[in-house]
């Protein structure tokens, strides 16, 4: 008997494949600049205003278990938080605290999922998305962002296939959109996503936004969450601490389910079944999180900080890679994710895998490739690293590119 | 369509399920005493030398993603205390860090499971195994501890079920024990678990030993871990920081899987996968747990006065119990929970579902029921409390019976 499960082969995370081949260069005692992981604590040090709430919570013995859903106080600070930011009225009843956005894809997905359902989901997606759906024996409907149009929704590509086959439309559990989208960096046009929502409508489907580079916005772009749009829509909102609060470590994320429906209801109580089998999230990060939500103030301060780093950065890694010849890339206005297509045809490579193996064996730069995302010809770039260094990984990819051009 | 999956049904704590009930008593102004929770922290406040280890690693900037599978530092303090406790060998690479032992669960279950496969777990067990099991499609073959025989495996009835029908012997994934077991706090002999682990080794099964409360043993028993015997058989420890290190909050667990055959391999490389899927546990609370296993002095002392403690409330509550004519409770002699049996004949109460409800709604202590581990007639009581109010808690049981006797 094989001992591994059918569906375990699913669990791979792209982003990742290549982390043993890093290490081992590392240990050989090359210098490796790692840019495929989005860890805003490593460029950007967690304000201390965060990290003396978290201390507070540990000497006033805050370490036991909290609350299976999340501590009342972190419920309520995001729900607040929905208020001020996107004035969505909700109650800390409709907010469960989960172990980072992950775990809350995790549960959505075993909750939601039987052998041979169906979920939308945009190419190109974020790597967890696929796998945690095909772990649970669902099949993706892999709809598409447009590149030529600045990697937004194709609405229409989206309605045809709805319209396509009714008994699989039926079959589809939720639709799941990123806004802002990682690994593109596009933030959704209000325009856009009220058709989408829409067509949710129209078709009867659960909405899942995943939000949780909400307030990394910037090259004017203007952030809206579904929540603004889809009320009376059965939609659940994805978000966490760990980018807009810099805090990825802490592992915690949430998941919003406002009041609709009785199908809003029952996932919402199935999600806290399963937030109970695993009995808590870390209690003192909780904590910590709720006093930095409600810390406006400071808050502002270090994201105004962040996003503004952010912006120069992406756009200095934009204006290098259009200029290059070998990709071209849609300047991103929200997250710290740039997404060049490679000009493969000038290319003696095969593919973006081959690509990003390639070149990290010769120019000691970890990167993420496409393919990963559900979109070949592609690589991801993390934009968080300082100018300099980020500047000099493009240029490796520049001359990586020239040396193996055709 | 039925928006929640089928399997999701599964997903149910027993642990929790009159928290609703016990929170509206709270909140009408009824003081409720919790002890259905194995919770130290509530009553054994986090030593000091590990608060202080935590609060450097967020000093030192310690808050964005770790490795996925865990700091190298943690996961050496975990290869190096297995040495230390038990004098077994392994390297860090054997270790993998989980957000608790119930992460792991899930990660097991998930990576190991075909739906039908069959897993054998023991009652009774312990709440979350059977649920996360049938989560994954599997079903539970349901073997015993025997009460009459201090809740000791009843190997023979294992040999007899594993002879009996080969062709269900063949779908078995795993073995399950806990020891030291949560609910009935027996400390398996080392007679036993050679039997134990000659009978994996006959029929060619896969152990895995849930050894979380593994320093919390008294009354004079003697803790032997399966790693000590199962040299060459392959199995998997589940252990954690939450009770040893007095730090549930912290959600810090670890597998350990001894490298021993291709079997064991497989495994721990797709466990491996798992956690990169969740990207990382919380990494200041690794540091900290790190720290902590290796101040063997600080450590030692806290756990000496832990465990006296609940040796004293757990002599209290069995001498309580069972002098009250109402119940017989085994004595335990390791983690924190003592799980007598109720005289049901004498009382005019259907079941221990009941029985915990009502109890709850009277008496104002929430308990747990046996049926919830598998093992109907009985309750679980949390012997963490100070001996006061332990001693009321049970006192009131013993009132609620009478009032409720034939």
């Amino acid at each position: 008997m094989r001992i591994l499960s059918n569906r375990s082969r699913y669990a791979f995370n792209s982003i990742h494949e290549n982390d043993m081949l890093a290490n081992s260069m590392k240990k050989a005692g090359k210098k490796v600049i790692i840019i495929n992981r989005g860890d805003p604590p490593v460029y950007f040090k967690t304000p201390s205003y965060i990290i003396n709430a978290f201390m507070r919570a540990l000497k006033e013995g805050k370490t036991g278990y909290s609350s299976a859903i999340g501590v009342e106080e972190l419920r309520e600070a995001v729900s607040k938080r929905q208020k001020r930011l996107y004035n969505v009225d909700s109650t800390s009843d409709d907010v469960i605290i989960t172990q980072g956005v992950s775990e809350a894809l995790m549960f959505l997905n075993a909750s939601l999922i039987n052998d041979g359902d169906r979920a939308v989901v945009f190419r190109p997606y974020y790597a967890q998305y696929v796998p945690e759906l095909e772990i649970n024996g669902g099949i993706p409907i892999l709809e598409r962002y447009s590149e030529e149009d600045n990697w937004s929704v194709d609405t229409d590509s989206l309605e045809k296939m709805l319209k396509r086959d009714p008994k699989i439309t039926k079959r589809i559990k939720y639709v799941l959109i990123t806004n802002p989208n990682n690994p593109t960096g596009t933030v959704l046009e209000r325009k856009t996503l009220k058709e989408v929502v829409e067509i949710a409508n129209d078709y009867d489907l659960l909405l899942i936004s995943d939000e949780v580079y909400d307030e990394i916005i910037y090259n004017k772009a203007k952030f809206t969450s579904i929540s603004e749009l889809a009320k009376g829509v059965p939609h659940i909102i994805l978000n966490g601490a760990s980018k807009d609060y810099d805090s990825t470590g802490f592992r915690i994320g949430f998941v919003i389910i406002p009041e609709n429906d009785r199908t809003s209801s029952e996932i919402k109580s199935k999600i806290k079944d399963f937030a109970t089998l695993r009995l808590s999230a870390n209690t003192p990060a909780q904590y910590a999180v709720a006093e930095s939500m409600n810390n406006i103030r400071e808050h502002n301060k270090a994201i105004k900080y962040m996003v503004k780093e952010i912006e120069e950065r992406a756009n200095l890694a934009s204006r290098l890679i259009n200029g290059s010849g070998y990709m071209h890339a849609v300047t991103p206005q929200g997250a710290f994710y740039i997404f060049p297509r490679l000009n493969m045809d000038r290319l003696r490579i095969n593919d973006d895998k081959e690509f990003v193996t390639k070149f990290l064996k010769e120019e000691c730069v970890q990167i993420t490739r496409g393919s990963g995302f559900g979109e070949k010809g592609h690589i991801r770039i993390v934009l968080l690293p300082y100018p300099e260094i980020l500047e000099d990984a493009i240029k490796r990819i520049e001359r990586f590119c020239r040396r193996h051009s055709r």
